[in-house]
């Protein structure tokens, strides 16, 4: 019940500096093609397209000859050309080819950016361009599980990443934000909550007994009820945040159905976000209509989320009550702890920095 | 002919501190209702709601916990209800229930604010909540006339709210700024006006002699002219000038019409205002087509002034010619003195602040 | 191939103050008329109408009284009347009324800027107003040439007008960003270009070998091609950059085409400019289709040219990767030294500020 937010450094906040030397989620796979986009990621304005091979490429958008951002050029084979000069870049940022002197200069060149292409996404590495750390990129047990069903979706959202942090770590906000599902009941709010550090990620860990539980998903995985949800949150980089949620089927020993909801805050700048979400199935993969309904279900119920930490933001900006700080309670306690592991983060980047 | 106002804190002006310590309209009666609703008043969002009694509630519209709107919530009795996870809060401020919780945290806590209901608004005490000032609550006499008509009106207008207070302080605008209402002669630009420190407020006084009187309200009145107009303008409060117009029927002794205009300026921001008006009519209240044209006149009225005074903190904001400074001349008068009694109320509270 | 942009104050940027003692394009004749119209030019918002006698009139649109922007107003006679109290102002800036107190005080006064009509043009003088320096005021040499023809465009580029300037100096741009109106070949951007200082300007001379000619344009001329183009640039104001362009039949010697293209740019602030521009055609001025097809053509590669710029200046306030510096290669030689003029005029006017 203390404003411990305000009063430290110790607690990440949108004021704290983005953090660098992590994995993001750029885009979806299939986002990416021979016809070149740019997306800003970490304030930084970036584009991605793919060889002629198929491999994706993100290099600063941005010429570094007249600031021309890169897009409205156009590809010639792997390298892309500026559309101002004509200057051409290869997929490593280094020159090709500047017209006017006929010769590529070696102190003329892009940021590149690695990339991974791994799970239903293509991942950044948004530190040292020369020393990404692949110790770094976690894999997610379900990118191994070929008879899953995986659904994804995407939305911009106008808020700090962080939030969404806050929000994934204090599931008691299920009943209320998200009565309409009917995801968890006014009494779930009083589950126990324990959290967990488990080294390099803290673990959030709640049973709610007695929980609703989608009939068609529950007759395709042959369950009856009444059902138990057992929900892991796990949060580990700035990047992303897994869920792991076992319903057990009380009256069947054994019988239970998993699935993993994971989501991804890709920061654009302090004040945007882009939010992508995977929801990987045990069960379901069969039923395309069962399928079309959790589609729907998962992308409404996150846009809520979306929408309260834009309003949050909102008022955070227009309010200007004098003596005002947050109060924290004990379901923060997830939340906080995060908040702390990614204050250390920047901590030691800013340290980096200073030594470099 | 001095540029005055750039000279010192003795005048306020658009960078003054908005003032706390006094009434403002907070909404017509009507605006208020059990489905609650937000506004931003001296830069503080506010949620409005009544009892299931029918009290008119106002208090903070952010969630002491994570900030989220108020607004988004619901009524659980005379309780509102965060939408986020579920806090209860009276509306008293203090909170009525953590459901994480199961209990009242005393800590956790919104500011409330008083409200008085009176006339055809609620108004809103800004200063300390816990020590509302009465005394400055200040009642108008058509309040208490029963069988005169009240129409009101508003407006949002893009504009610090001390250029309605000069606006109205000086009414040689009238032969210009409204010169298609025929309210004033160009000759009445000339007229005598009396301004007169009557203690606690400032009363501007003039005499227009040969105005203009819609016929309509003429024949209501029994009046059949040639017709003089005596003009009063009262300023108290920064939240407030009362106009009150006599009009004489020079042809008959003791044949006059009386209306109060009363303009309600209530700072949303120092950019942004909620203009609030009343025209309180002696006369006319049986004939709907009067009334009609008489909500349409002073709202078209007063519109034109809200625009100006827009087009003014716009051309303030872009016009950066060197050494500018505005140019005072006689009829500002009484513009200066309420504006200077405004930076001594200003004065006061940074004093109450310090002290406090 | 240095950085030298971000090095020095010897070279001009969008955070040089704007130049003032130079005569700016205010306006297209015919746009200045009896109905009042405001620009703002350089931060300043300025309102132009014609006299009776057909004088074009530049005065500051904004009452020295309460700053009311006098376009809201109208015209007595010469005069120009603010509609909030009535006060009048004459061509030259002095007041000639203020209703209220039956006299014109002297204190009362708009600046007035010196203006000059010639070309198809209104220029105005934004330095000292008392003391305009018509030695500054270059004549252009198609303003003479009475069967020429001559067409005009406007555009609104929200971009500082430096980079038109840098645009102009580096034709090696119309290969790729003006391509599809094959002005110049690939080739064209490997042409010597000599730049050379005569005195009170910079001038800039490139031939191009074997270029398109538009053929209505060379039948009109009685030219058969191939085609050379001689293309001089010249820059003396941060107002305006003088194109001739000479094309010359290979095949008949003599014979030639001549054009004019002049660019004016007029900051309206550091991030917004009035781009106007001028082609003058030695041929084509009986054939209305064929300048139906010029203007066209000017107008949409022009267009090209403020996008660009639009979404360089853009991405410059998008784009914050650490340590990043514009490049310079051989072809900028123009657009530098022509900055760096800019650079001596900004000195020269910070001297005279701190003189005055």
């Amino acid at each position: 019940m203390t404003s411990l937010k305000s009063q430290s450094n110790d607690i990440a906040d949108k004021h704290t500096p983005l953090l660098r030397n992590f994995w993001y989620v750029a885009a979806k796979r299939d986002e990416i093609t021979r016809a070149p986009i740019r997306r800003t990621i970490l304030n930084e304005d970036i584009l991605f397209y793919r060889t002629e091979e198929g491999k994706p490429v993100a290099v600063q958008n941005r010429c570094p000859h007249r600031s021309f951002p890169l897009h409205n050029g156009y590809l010639n084979g792997d390298r892309i050309v500026c559309n101002y000069h004509g200057m051409e870049f290869n997929p490593d940022g280094s020159c090709g080819l500047v017209p006017s002197l006929n010769s590529a200069p070696r102190s003329i060149r892009l940021d590149a950016y690695p990339l991974q292409e791994e799970g239903p996404f293509v991942w950044i590495w948004m530190g040292d361009q020369a020393n990404p750390d692949y110790t770094r990129f976690f894999r997610e047990d379900w990118w191994d599980k070929p008879r899953w069903t995986v659904l994804t979706g995407y939305m911009f959202m106008k808020a700090n990443y962080l939030g969404l942090h806050e929000n994934l770590m204090d599931l008691t906000h299920f009943a209320f934000l998200h009565s309409k599902w009917n995801l968890a009941k006014r009494e779930h709010t009083l589950a126990p909550c324990t959290i967990t550090d488990e080294g390099n990620h803290i673990r959030q860990f709640e049973v709610h007994e007695g929980v609703d539980f989608p009939p068609a998903l529950a007759e395709y995985a042959g369950m009856k009820g009444p059902f138990n949800r057992e929900a892991h949150h796990l949060a580990r980089t700035p990047a992303m945040q897994e869920g792991h949620q076992i319903t057990v089927d009380v009256s069947q020993a054994g019988k239970t159905d998993e699935q993993y909801i994971t989501h991804y805050m890709t920061p654009e700048t302090a004040t945007t976000t882009h939010y992508y979400w995977a929801l990987a199935l045990e069960h379901g993969g069969g039923d395309s209509v069962l399928l079309g309904q959790m589609q729907t279900l998962a992308g409404a119920a996150f846009e809520e989320d979306k929408v309260a930490l834009e309003e949050i933001e909102a008022i955070q900006n227009r309010d200007h009550r004098p003596g005002f700080s947050e109060r924290i309670i004990k379901t923060d306690e997830g939340g906080v702890r995060v908040l702390r592991m990614f204050a250390k983060f920047a901590a030691d980047e800013a340290r980096q920095t200073i030594a470099a």
